[in-house]
């Protein structure tokens, strides 16, 4: 079989393995389709060399078909159409406060562990989630991701008829802002590149690029002057953290979904001053997984609209060079072959 | 009647002035005592000098007695013992989300209108909460920085049984600690000045001095490794800020309380990391000012012992420098005679 090693110094090589045996509790899936994900990509950078394991197989956003169970596995058949929840909860700590999805010893499958860029890839069974028949592989490597939106606009408590803003119209943005749609949300992005922005806009939602309009004032006018219910933080970057605070409605609600891996100025008086709150939102927990695939498998969202462009594996070294290049991709996939 | 005028540049002076005349829907309070606030010293140091109207009456930690009631007001007789909420909502705006304690056009009454370090003060009728008989008005003067613990304390949604710290051991930290305890929680109080220290410590709570100790370890240790359900930040400092992301467990709440008029470096990623909530909290609506004085009369908390000193208002020039030299000093209340 074959499988792509992350080797450091934004290279990758394939390279032919043999399939590894199946353990206690584990599954191999053929794969057919894994994501690139924004941390695939910081990986690539080189920015987690001290965490992922160099060579390394990453990749978390995966579809597949279970091609072999191991013998203490029930519950799953060979052939079913499955994606994968990352998440390998270790051992609980009393500060894990019972939320096993984000506990200090989670290993993330695919950066702590070898990832679903190869064609065969052995996961623990307890990480499965069906598929529907009627959803498409491609659209199953979108679930990991379409998870990620779900978990953030449930922890947000975003309710219908409610005024949501996304700092940043990434894929992220994007799919926080077509499941707080389908929520009933009214749904504005703020975005600065003009091809996601002219994307995004065909997708129907409304944006301001808050390099050339004021945000506030655009928040304003979209609201009535109501403000935001809840501002999603996605850009990662001090221009969004300095809006996030500004556009929020007395006791509107943050989502920090982007991550901030240095501190950032924060204007704490506005917290105080609106009673604002500020939510911390990180992967998911297995009721985002099986809403984001009822979602994915209703056909509601536009989720094949979002795939920039399918590619053979052994392209991946390749795909990885253009999405550096190209800041308003969407989604990249990686198809894997027989 | 006497006044105490605010004239600016570090400056009380004591004025006779006349009694104003009550309009519509007024009541007019012969003042008993003023705390206080830490407001107030700020006001005192210039700092807001902007939005105070030089000369001004100011106080707003205020107890008294009925004295006259304007013709259209009901529900009040004179005599009664009161203390007043001193907020004056202004003309609502959709973004104040229906809060009317902080809306928009909130007026405070005592910063931006004349407060209670007068003998006589006419407020609106609307501000008023009976005291009860059982309940001196000294202790009345006390009610104000109570609500607003009851508050924070509320928004933090502190459980029975839970774990809370408090950063800062002011008087606000410590009425936080005692609203906290009171509702069954465990609280530990991070403060640096010896002298608050030992006065914390004789009201039976466990504190640490982060200057001398290690705080996380501290809550570790005190957590039995849990960790903080809720964080109240109310030192207004970076180390206080720097510290807060780093004691609650997982899905921990931190409430704002402290006043940062500049923003400051926040690790945004541990909110993310952990699922951390950050809840602001400003001044108090009326069921926090039923609960303080519920909570004041009922005599189970040790409010009495938190006054540092009672001193006539003639002397409240000293009593505010006298504040700015003993930073280990809880509550001064200026008592206004007839």
């Amino acid at each position: 079989m074959e499988a792509l090693f992350y080797e450091g110094n934004h290279s990758f090589t394939l390279k032919t393995i043999e399939k590894q045996p199946l353990q206690a509790g584990e599954v191999r899936l053929k794969v057919a389709y894994v994501g690139v994900c924004g941390t695939d990509v910081h990986i690539y950078h080189g920015k987690m060399d001290a965490r992922v394991k160099i060579p390394q197989v990453i990749g978390h956003e995966v579809s597949g078909i279970i091609d072999e169970i191991a013998e203490d596995v029930s519950d799953w058949e060979v052939g079913e159409k499955v994606t994968v929840r990352p998440l390998n909860p270790g051992q609980e700590v009393p500060a894990d406060n019972g939320y096993r999805h984000i506990g200090q010893h989670l290993k993330f499958i695919g950066i702590d562990s070898p990832g679903g860029m190869q064609q065969y890839w052995n996961v623990p069974a307890f990480t499965l989630h069906r598929l529907p028949q009627n959803l498409s592989l491609s659209l199953g490597a979108m679930i990991e991701p379409l998870a990620v939106a779900c978990h953030d606009v449930r922890l947000g408590e975003l309710k219908s008829g409610e005024n949501a803003v996304i700092i940043g119209g990434g894929p992220i943005g994007l799919l926080i802002a077509l499941v707080a749609r389908q929520k009933g949300a009214n749904v504005l992005i703020s975005e600065v590149n003009h091809s996601r922005i002219e994307f995004i806009q065909s997708l129907g939602f409304q944006t301001v690029n808050p390099i050339e309009e004021d945000l506030v004032k655009g928040v304003e006018s979209f609201s009535d002057g109501a403000m935001a219910d809840v501002v999603f933080e996605v850009s990662g970057v001090q221009a969004g953290v300095t809006a996030m605070t500004q556009l929020p409605k007395v006791r509107g609600r943050i989502v920090m979904v982007a991550i901030h891996s240095e501190p950032k100025a924060v204007d704490l008086f506005r917290f105080f001053w609106r009673e604002i709150k500020l939510i911390g939102a990180r992967v998911y927990e297995p009721e985002d997984f099986e809403e984001a695939i009822s979602l994915a498998s209703s056909g509601v969202l536009p989720l094949a609209e979002m795939i920039t462009q399918i590619s053979p594996l052994a392209d991946a070294q390749q795909i990885f060079e253009i999405i550096d290049q190209n800041p308003a991709g969407m989604k990249y996939l990686l198809e894997i072959d027989d």
